[in-house]
């Protein structure tokens, strides 16, 4: 058995293998149905699904194979959901397991024109709160889906790795325990999938990968029916960031005609700020705005320019 | 008299009406020299420069004139910078006056072609903390400046509208009280100008006009000799967003293939949310989006689409 459901009260997704699905298509078969009301559990694999281990190299990087990638858990009917309704994901509890990667993957990140070069960094995550990301400098563990959502109306096999209307890989880092994510429903059951879990990101998750690692996750649905929205929604209970926000920030800007040239340039120079202060390389640094630096909009409306802040948590520096 | 120097230890500028200006121009005489440390106490006009008043209605919008928005006081000659510094602003301080406006200007905006007419809305700012916005909705205040810049290396007259390398009209809402920004030098005694101050406005500000008010504004300078950046920067020394923080966010996403689409979309679900919860029309809620939601980019690099959450802080509802 690799689904057991328990009385109605949770059912639990134990094999991942047979269960993951790599795009989004109305036509798969749900692994599960479940009611509304009810917790799922997944044991949910890392977004190389495998490919990399906590001793992988460089050379591991290299050789990945795409077709591979970004796998996700479902899809899962939800019984009573009808196009039309929303589908409310408790996010209840998120727990990784002892290791994670982040890795510079050429062809792939906001920079990718000038970090050519492929590089892995691993993580040991057995700590319970932060991970070391270099001597002197730890990362808040806040584990968290990249990727969550549900079947979507059109016929066909839509690639899992951009967002769509139907959530997908969002790459939403604020999707941690408490938040209650809110996706329109599509297709009779809604088809919902989970996957991609991050231990930590910055908002943006600029060089690609967060610190992905292999979870246990537990989700509970609820319907909203007949509460129609065009695109994902979410609610976050608390403060998003308190750990991050505690020591203030500091923060490079970049301005530009459109948000790509604008965030370019603040992560430039924040790679440029991060070497020039704290030794470390040039590729460590785009690593760390990976995992910890969060961009935000500052200015959209005076046009021609935009403006784009890169915000640097001071907590976490030793 | 109009400048005021007193032993060297401040510099007010007290007359706006003589010390303003509405472009950046490196011929501009200064209106003040001023040593570095010494601490310069502005009296700031909003960005109407009087145009509007606690008593304005919608016609004095349609017949505002643009050739007077956006004044900038300056600018001010800080003795012994030169090309190739950088120039620290530390903000001291800034205190508005007891009224702002925030207005819908037709043909400016996130959303200008689905809100053409004009609109305004005055705010009572004799209270310390917040402000009301409607019966059972209130606005924090955090005073800041939306413009603050220096002379640009190229001649001519270039408009304060954009902001640019040398800052300018950058709208970044955490300038407020404590924190410092950096900016690149780029001519003989930098030539500083600031302007535009904002009693409160969220990340973004949507639709072009945040709590537009008077102030007096203290600012503190500070030279990096020989430290170069090519945009500005700035710190922050504690969580930048408290107040808004402490009751969570309810958060609209908009994807697409680039981010003013997603940015439109996620405000445009926002309006519709706060329409149907909170009973407003729907130039109040784009109104109270530009004063107090904030734009986050939440993914930037799953191509072809990049994903923007917009926050609205649950703490401003009774």
């Amino acid at each position: 058995m690799t689904i057991h459901h328990h009385h109605h009260a949770y059912t639990t997704i134990h094999d991942f293998v047979s269960h993951k699905h790599y795009g989004w298509d109305n036509a798969l078969a749900p692994i599960a149905e479940v009611d509304a009301g009810q917790t799922v559990n997944y044991q949910i694999t890392e977004a190389s699904d495998g490919q990399f281990t906590k001793h992988s190299t460089v050379d591991d990087v290299k050789n990945i194979d795409f077709g591979k990638v970004n796998p996700v858990a479902g899809p899962i009917y939800v019984k009573g959901a009808e196009p039309g309704d929303t589908l409310e994901v408790e996010m209840l509890d998120f727990r990784h397991l002892e290791w994670g990667w982040t890795a510079l993957i050429p062809g792939f990140g906001l920079l990718a024109d000038e970090f050519e070069n492929p590089a892995i960094k691993t993580f040991d995550l057995t700590g319970a709160h932060k991970t070391e990301f270099l001597d002197g400098i730890d990362i808040f563990l806040k584990p968290f889906p990249g990727t969550a959502g549900v079947a979507l109306p059109e016929k066909g096999n839509f690639s899992v790795v951009p967002p769509r209307k139907n959530g997908g890989n969002v790459d939403i880092r604020h999707l941690t325990r408490g938040t209650k994510l809110y996706l329109p429903v599509w297709v009779e059951g809604a088809l919902f999938s989970i996957g991609d879990t991050h231990a930590a990101q910055g908002d943006g998750e600029v060089c690609g990968t967060a610190i992905e690692a292999s979870m246990e996750a537990s989700v509970r649905f609820k319907l909203h029916k007949g509460k129609s929205i065009a695109e994902p929604r979410y609610e976050i209970p608390g403060p998003p960031t308190p750990e991050a926000d505690s020591r203030g920030y500091y923060v490079t800007t970049g301005h530009g005609e459109d948000f790509m040239t604008a965030s370019k340039n603040a992560i430039r120079y924040m790679v440029e700020h991060l070497v020039d202060t704290y030794k470390m390389t040039d590729e460590e640094a785009y690593m760390l705005c990976s995992i910890a630096v969060d961009l935000r909009i500052s200015e959209i409306v005076n046009m021609p320019h935009c403006l784009v802040s890169a915000f640097l948590p001071n907590s976490i520096f030793r």
